[in-house]
Order: C-alpha cells, then structure tokens, then sequence
C-alpha cells in the first residue's frame, strides 16, 4: 500500500534528478519552502491545489494525489534524540534553553503556549557586520490561553 | 558550595520579590531579554560588568558576582523529554519537522550547522491580521561549515 | 522558596484536615471539580479572584495567594510511565486506541488537533441499566487546525 | 501466514477505495465508529456477526473472517511515546492531569479504577457558544473495586 | 506530611521489634497473609476494621488508622526492572512465559483479562514426592470481557 | 536456516487449521497445557518423545523434530514493557506486589528464591459462588537456598 | 530505621579504620573473601555465627547483629549500567560473550541454567609465564536443569 | 556482502549439520572450546591457520577464510538487557556483585582492571561431594594498572 | 533510492577487493585517512574532485559522484551505547572525564567549547621507551566562544 | 562518612578561594594537569607523594591524604548523555565517527584496542594561520591485543 513515508522517498527522488530546489517547488505551489519541505516529508494535509501542483512540477503518478491530500500520522523521519549535528544543535536548545524562553514568554502573555500547529516556519541566510553567514530561524505561531471551566 | 544551581533559585525569588521583569534587569545590564534570564538561569559566563549589574539591581551577596562569572556546567533545568506542554511544543517541532529544516537551510548554505554557541534567541509578541497575538521565537546563528584535512 | 510542588503538600493536607471534597471547593471558587484540582496539584495559573478563594476555604497562609497565581512549570507528580493502575489503564487506551481515535476524529474534522490548552475535563458516576457504577470522563477540546503558509 | 496486523493494512485500503467512512462502515454492523475503528486495527475480538459484516461491505477474501474473529495480542500500531499531535495530547492530558483526575474520582467512588476492559469510548463534534469546533472525547468505563481475601 | 509511603517503615519496624509474623498479624485482621502485606505496603485501602485491628497489634500512633483507610497512589517500592533475584525470577516468567499463559487462557476463556483488580494472591509451601520444599504462589482473578458498543 | 522462531510460526498456524486445543495436543504428548504451549512458543527443549508427538499430530516437516529438540534461546515473543493488557495485569502484579509477596515467602521459607527453571505453571478455570468465572494461575517451584563458602 | 543499606556504610568504614583486610575478616568467620565481601555489602542473609563475628571483628553495635542475619532485597550499589572500568569489563564478557559461552555449556550439560544463587564465586592472583600479574576471577554454580509437567 | 553475521548463521549450521561438537572443532585447530566458540559467533579476528583449519572441517566456502581473519566490529548477538535465564545469571552477578568483587580484587592488586582484551575464558564441569552437577566458568585477565603522566 | 548508507556498504567491499588501505585512497585524493574514511562512512560532503577520485581509484559507479557530494544526514553506524570494545573505550573516556578535561580546557580558553564541525582528526602509531605500540588520538578543533546579545 | 565524591566538592572549593591554576597544582605534584583534574574529581587513586603534594597546596584537612589513596569506584559526575555542549561535542564524535577512526587503527594495529587505562590525556592551545585559537585534544594508550587460547 502506498502511504506517506514510501511516497516521500520518491518524491525526494524525482526532485533530486529534475534539480529542483525547495525554492522553485514552493513557489510553483504558492507556499513557502519550509512549508512545501514539510508537506513533501509527510508532515501535512495538502489541499487539492497544492497535491496536483506537486503532483505536476515532480512528475508523480496520479495516486500520489490522494496520498499527499490524506491526514498524515506525524512519525519522525530521524533517529531520535537526533545524532546528525545539524538537528542536534536545535535540540540543544529546547533542552538547556526551553526553560529561560518559556519565562521571557510568560511575561509578555501569561499563562500559555505558543501553537505548534498553527505555526509557521522560515529559514533565511543574513550576514553580519563581517559578512559572515548566519541562519535565521523563525517560528511564528498563534498563542493559545489555558481554558477555565 | 555555592555554584550555579543554588544561585539560580535566590536570583529567581529575588526578580519576584523586587517585581522585576526580564525587560527591567536586561536593560539594566544592556543585554536582551533571553540572555539575561539565560545568565540567571546559570547557563552563560556573565562578564564583570554583566556580574556587577545583576548583583546591584538585584541585590544579591557579593560571592554571586563570581559564581555568575563561572564557566557553566550546562545541565537541564526540567525533567526531559519535556513535559510542560510550552516547552514539549518546540521538542515537538525539533521531532518531526528538523529534518524538514535541515534540508531547506542545506540548500541555501551546503553542508554545515547554525552555531547554538555563536547564537542570538529573541522572543517577541505579533498580532495577526485579526489581531490575535502571536508569539515569534527566533534563532539567529552563525553558519559553520565541516573543514576539510 | 516556596514553589507550586511544594504548596501543593500543604494544600492537600488542609483539605483532608478540613475534610473538605473537591465538590465543595470547586462551588466556592465557582470551578469544576477536576479544574479545581488541577489549581491544587499545580497545573494551572489561578485568577485573583480564584487564588483568593482558595487561600480562605483552605486557610492557606497568604504568600499561597501569589504561588497559586504564577504561571506553573507542569512537570509529572507520579512515577513514569504510570504504575497506579487506575491511572495506567488511561495510558494504555492511549497507547493501543490512540490511532483508532485519531482516525474517526479525522473524518469528522479533517488534520488538526484536540487542544489540550483550551480543553474542559470532567469526572461523572453514571450507572448502567443493572445498576451498576461506571465513570465517564470526558474531555472537551478546542479543534485546531494546522496553518499553511 | 495473514494475522491481524497484516489484515489491518488490506482492511484499510479497502475503506479508502470503496470511499466508505468509519460512520458507514460502523452503521452496517450495528456498532459504533470508535469500537469498529478498533476492530479494523486489530484491537477486538470480532463476533462472527462483525465478522461477516465486515467481510461484506469491505469485499474482503473469506479467510479474513476468521482472522477477525481471533483473539488479538494487543501491540501499538504507532511509535512510544507517541511523536504525532493528536495522539501526543491526549498522552500529555494522562501524563500531567492523570493525578488530579484519580483523585477527583476516588472521592466519588472511593479505591478502584476505571476499567478499560469493560469499557465504551466515542468521539464527537459540539460547538462552542461562538460556533467554534471542538472535539468531545469520552471514556465511559465500569468501575471496579479492589477484592479483599 | 504522613503518608502510606513513611508509614510503611514505621510500620514495618514496629513487626519486626514485635516480632510480628505475617501470618499472625493477618489472623488479627481476619485475612489472608499476602492481602495484609500489601496493606503494609500501602497497596490497599483498608476498611475501618482493618485499620484499627492493624493500629492495635502493631501499637502505631493513632493518626496511622487514617492514612491506612486513604486511597493509595499505587507506586513501586522496589528499583524496575527488578533486581532482587526473588522478583527478578516473576518478572521473567512473564516478560518469556506472558504470552503462552495468554494463549492457554484464551482457549478456556475467550477474549478477555484475569483482573489484577478483583484478585487474590496467595504464597505457600508444599513438597515434592522427595520433600524438597517447593513454593506455590497462586493469583485468582474475575474474568473480565471486553465490552462491545 | 529453519530456527525454532520461524518454526513457531508454522506450528501455530498448524495448529489453528487442524483446529486442535492446548488441551489435545498436550494429552497427546502427555504433558500440561502450559508447557506444552511454551514448547511450541520455543521455550523448551523437547525429549524426543515429546518432539515426535508434536510432529505427527502437527503433521509437521520431519526437520522440525531436531528443532524442537535443540535448546533454546529465550528471546520474548512480545513487545516489552508489555502492551498487552493480559500480560500487562501479570505485569503489574510483579511491579507492585513483588516485595509484598517476596516479604511472606522469605516468612516461609528463609532466604532464597521460588526456581524459574524447575516450575510448573498451570492456567484454570474456576467459579466464585455466584457463578462468575475467575482465572486461577498457579506457579509451583522449587525453593532454592543461597549457597554459603 | 537502620537498614543493610545504612549498616553497609559503617561496616565499610570500620573495615577501613581498623585496617582490615576481606582475607582476616572472612578468616575469622571462617567464609572466602567474596562471600565476606557480599555479607557486608547486604546481599546475603547471614547466619548466626557469622553474624556474631563480624559484629565482634569489626566492633560494631549489638543492633547489626540482627540486620545481619535479615533477608536483604538485593538491590545495585553501583549506577548502571556500570561506568567504574573493572566493572564495565565484566558486563562487557556477559554482553557480548554470553551466547558463546552459552553454547559451550549447553554442549556439555544440554538446556539448563548455571545458579547464581546456589553458587561460589572466588578471586585469585595468578602469574603468567613471564611474571605478569592475572586476575583469575571463578564462578562455580549448580547445574539446574528445567522441569517437565 | 558476506560479513562475519552473515557467515555466523552458516558456519552454525555447518556445524550441526556435521554434528561436530565445540570440542572436535577446536581440538582441530588448537584452541579451546569457548575461543573457538567465540570466532564462529564472530568476536575474534582469525590467524590464517585457525581460519583455514576452520574453513576446512566445516567445509565452508573459500571466501570464509578471509570473512574470519577480517577485524570485527564486536556487536551483541541477543537481546540487552540479556532475556535468556543463562546469560541472565551471569549479567545478575556483575549488576549484583560486581561492586564486591570489585574490592576484593582492589586488595589483591590495587587499582586497575582485569583485562578483557587479554582474556582467557573457560567452562568447565566439576561435581559436588554428592555427585551433583556444577558449572565452573573462568576468566583468567591480565591486571593492568592506570597509567600516570 | 541509492543513499549515502547504501553506498558505504558497495565502498567498502571495493576497498577490501582492491585490497586498497585507507593510506593509499587519502593519498589519491590528497586528504588524511580518517578524513578519508568519514566520506566513505557517509560522513561528508565531498568536493567534486574527491568524489571523483573515488570514483576513480574504487572503480565506483558513476551515480556514486553525486551520492558521495550530497549532504549527510549523520547516523550512526554502530548500536549505541557502543558495545565494541575499541569504541567503548572512547565513549568510557568521555562518560567519566569529560568534565576534567572541560574544566582543564575552560582554564586555558574560557567559556566555549572546542568544534566538532571545524575538526581534524588524527590517529598515529607512537612507541613508548620499551618498544611497545601506542596509540595516538588527536582532536584539532576550533575554539568557539558564546556570544552576547 | 568522608568519600571522593565529598572530598571532590572541597578540593575545588579550595582550588578556587586559593585561586590556584591547574597549572600550578599539577606542576606542585609533578604531574600534567589532566591527571592532575582527574584525581580532584576522584579519578585516580593518588600516590603517596601525590597526596600529600595536594593535601598541602589545597590546605586540605589531613584525612584527606587516605581518601585521595584509595581506589575509586568510578562514577560520572555529569549528567548522561552529556547536556553541556561542551562535553556533548567529544560524545558527538564517539557517536559518529568511532566507526571510521576503528577502521583506520586497525588498519595500523590489526585487532585490538586503545587501552583506556594506560592512557595519558593532555588538552592544549594551538592556532591556525590565521591565528584563531585551536584546541588539541590528545589521548595516547597502549595498544592491546586480543588473547588466544
């Protein structure tokens, strides 16, 4: 049976041999790369628009379609904690520093959390003042209040 | 002794009992927000003048401008996995959508890491465009790249 | 320094000296049962008017009135995973009818979540047609959807 | 040899090609949507009633019956602890509420649990007051005393 | 604050300097051996009865009948996986023997689970023909069905 | 190279289409239901007796007579912990009632442990006096002493 | 409430005050040195004349007498899995040489176990050929073969 | 590509298909049973006599001999920790005991190790003075002392 | 989909056909043995020249070129914890004095770490006094220091 | 009772308040300064001369010259896995690269291993051409080799 993670790896095929970037498949579809890396690795619902645009821009068969529009089940594609050192750095984060950002949060907006469903993700290259790379992450997501009853 | 740990949690119920917010002390010390509840949570090594600062508009003994001089040894402050479901958000985004981001940031960089070490954390409050409030984590970091020997 | 966990043994021990039932303290703050406990155990950030109600059916000495108010770290207050059985049966459904449930909610709402910020848990005895007791517990969460960008 | 977790996946593609929902399939058999759900994933012991219906409508070859009337040994059809969102909240609700639930249902039932063996579990869609979606979960469970011997 | 898990100690102290055996201590209470070591334990919920009789052979402090009649957080008093060769030995018949027992089971019973809730566990001592000393440990428990809904 | 793990996949499903019982193929070779399930699981060495009776009432490849009679080893047939709730309640027993009963055995019997290796362990069925089936499950070892040099 | 834990301390310290050697303790009580070792470490239940001599040995109150001769629940002294080197060494023989030695033995004695509990387990110095210190490390345990029923 | 697993599962099946015992094999090529026993599992790296005396009395093909002199990458070959009720004793002793041999062996040698690089390791039979069976196993190491700089 | 971990195994059966030593191949590509072999482990990204001189000198398939210039996902090749001795070593070195060599390195540079991204790594052949091999281990990595914002 | 573990957090204390180097401190006891680390954190097991070297230099109470003699059971004082990053970055290579720096030893040394127990450990500054700080790490042991028998 066809499912998400059997699709994602010829998905991430066809984009590797049509040299496509995450740029160019993203803005075919309108959304963002973030966003279209997200879907093609399994983690999203497309809407019918973006499954036939991917459908189209990589050249997949037709069922594809159906499986890119299902309502995934959110498994990692990694091991886990994670080794890889790109991935480790950003663990490394939420376990020593989740802690201090959650206070600095709890100031500006109370008891809560920020969404991670409602959420939205970007990468950006900036430069410092000596020309440097540096990547810039960002997550953008709704804050949600504990409810009383 | 007196070592990180235990100063952590007198400069805590200091901030609380003076009413102190994280804006206050790290305009205070000329830092932003993060770093300075980064510095109280003990996971930074302050400089004299950042030492000297806290201890002032805190009101801390005199010997906790030495231990906020330490290097760190960096440990957890929260049980891991997280389990308070403000921090388990970012874990939950590590997880499952890591990956996702490693291969958008390796397309535009190559091979490499975003620096945790050579780092910038901001946290901010946004309003969509119903005003809803969101909250806007970012990770400013220097890109290093593998050598090569 | 006074902190939620440790508040939490002093409250608990009032109620059972006072011989008050979670009923009659969630009327007097005007709360549900298992919302007023959550408030006991540590898991929520009280109103004033809430934390006020609080510190006088249980005679708390008034620094509770502030704890009661902070925002909680919500870190586990039994062993994991779970060895009471009462609460081991709950983790179990979890475990083994997770996807079931997961599916049925999928068809009726799309991807998306149950919240569990914006969430209402409730405790009833119901019995069935031979008399005998059974427990219903229900949670009634926010849907939500994932955002696209 | 076909067992249970095998006959999941056929049984699966077949609600997905004949388009048939777990409400349709559940009506056919006279059960409900959750308790059908289950039995497609492997988690009950089919009557030969359900068995037959089940065959039926999903167009299954005939040595599924018998699969679906075996006693299944219960194994989660998903990773642990649980990495998707949906699941993850209903883990985290057991996790950190789990004490505070216990004790609000000791109080009306005194020692014992919850079975989750004798038990009924459904999912439904309400609204809010501002038209809002929110999902309904609940576990209605017989409750069973402790023996003394 | 006195709860079942210090209780125990003084408990098991005072049988110890009163050179209590089990089986006198159950005799007084009117139960079974094993029953009244997991009272001590802090396993059960005892009955008015029980607890008095337990606060007069015992001679413990008067507040002990109420912490003996509270409903206990059921949590281990032993490191997991077990390391003591005595449980070590019950925990490897079920971790290699668990699923043959089920199948014999299920043969004679249907689907379904021996309650661990409505259970009586016994301990005693036989002898084989050549009057070796052979230990037979017993647990008889409620079938229970699974529901259908 | 046929193990005695592939070859109880086949001698279950033998046993399932020549719908024979634990209770008959046991009487055929002369020993309890249990140990012969745990034969057949791969959880014993067989005499040749005993390998020669489960080849010809499981007709068998003659290859799988020397399988039986090789030693085994012991590797679970189950996820671990157990997930299943009928061994999962097994489970239970041994995480919280261990020490309890070890306590009364150690009562009986000195220091020592009941053998895993010389026991015999037996499943029945049994009423209670309104009728109700109960489980009754019997482990009888030898009792071992410690060894003094 | 003294326990074999606490008692461990403090014989291990007379031990060292009174410049003891485990060869002149077990000599006085007439045991090996391993065993002596065990007893005051807490994993054997002494009898009474060992018990009386190691309390005149090593001077220790009357009180330890009676621990002594307790049945002790064998729990680790040493974190684990074991981080000290001589003891990692000696996991790593059983983690990755058990099977071998598994066969050889099963070879000899066909499907069975060597006790640990009916067992002997001796330290000894030996020399190599060019005058190399040796450790020869000796565990001798009853062959125990499983029963049949 | 053949590696030393891969060339374990035949040369284990060589060796019962031959019917050659531990023994014969390694009295050919002039080791003992264990180490020889330890090459076929693949945890030793071959001479080229050994390899080729092994290639030639289990008849295996010509490209073994290399697969047995290759350096191996030691991996367990059974579960972690060990399910087995053999390797299960021996880890009991090093989790149990390993901290008393420990000081038993530090007042022979002082500090250091016993090797398990430069390791012999035998099992033999020996009877008790009632003719019972016993299972003696050796490690003979060399003692080596932590280095100073 | 050929991927780095399925070239390796291709990689390093070439190498040991060829009987090429990690010497020879660095020397080909003008780069250091353990840099070497971390492209052929799938640890790297190499430059267009090396992939092609791999290509070259393992008589690989073209598609290798690309494979071997891709971006890793870093995963270990080896179970974890590390069973093999050699690499267990490192790992033991690491468990137990990583924090002495941290604080002997923050003494020298202050507060950072030494890079695992801009590395070099060593292995060397040294003889001490007396003529036996040692081994020689060195790590040459850039000194990172936290940054301030 | 005084122990490494205890001795540890004074030794540093005093080493601190005395402002003394590990520079200075090894060269007091002519050692380098990692060993020297080492036996503070209770890692060795000190010579005489050693001991009182340091006993002196840090003003130490004079029972601690017995305490820094005895042989140390050899715990982590860290957490596990390593959280600071420091520290994390070593285990990130172990993790890793282990594998392919094996591989390249063997190919110098046949089978066999780095000893870690005749090892010398020495942390130095370096710089590039560039004139940016290095770090060097170097661990240098004797190589062993695997026993025959």
């Amino acid at each position: 049976m066809l499912d998400k993670s059997k699709a994602r790896d010829l998905m991430l095929q066809r984009k590797r041999e049509k040299k496509l970037t995450w740029e160019e498949i993203s803005k075919h579809i309108g959304r963002s790369p973030v966003y279209t890396s997200m879907l093609l690795y399994g983690y999203g619902q497309a809407t019918e628009e973006e499954a036939e645009g991917l459908v189209k821009i990589l050249e997949l068969p037709p069922e594809y379609k159906e499986v890119l529009m299902d309502v995934p089940m959110r498994t990692p594609s990694q091991p886990w904690p994670p080794t890889d050192p790109f991935v480790y750095r950003l663990y490394e984060a939420v376990l020593l520093y989740g802690p201090a950002i959650k206070d600095v949060a709890h100031e500006m907006f109370g008891d809560g959390i920020m969404s991670m469903i409602d959420v939205m993700i970007d990468v950006d290259k900036v430069k410092d003042e000596k020309g440097n790379e540096r990547m810039l992450l960002k997550f953008n997501g709704k804050w949600l209040k504990y409810s009383r009853w």
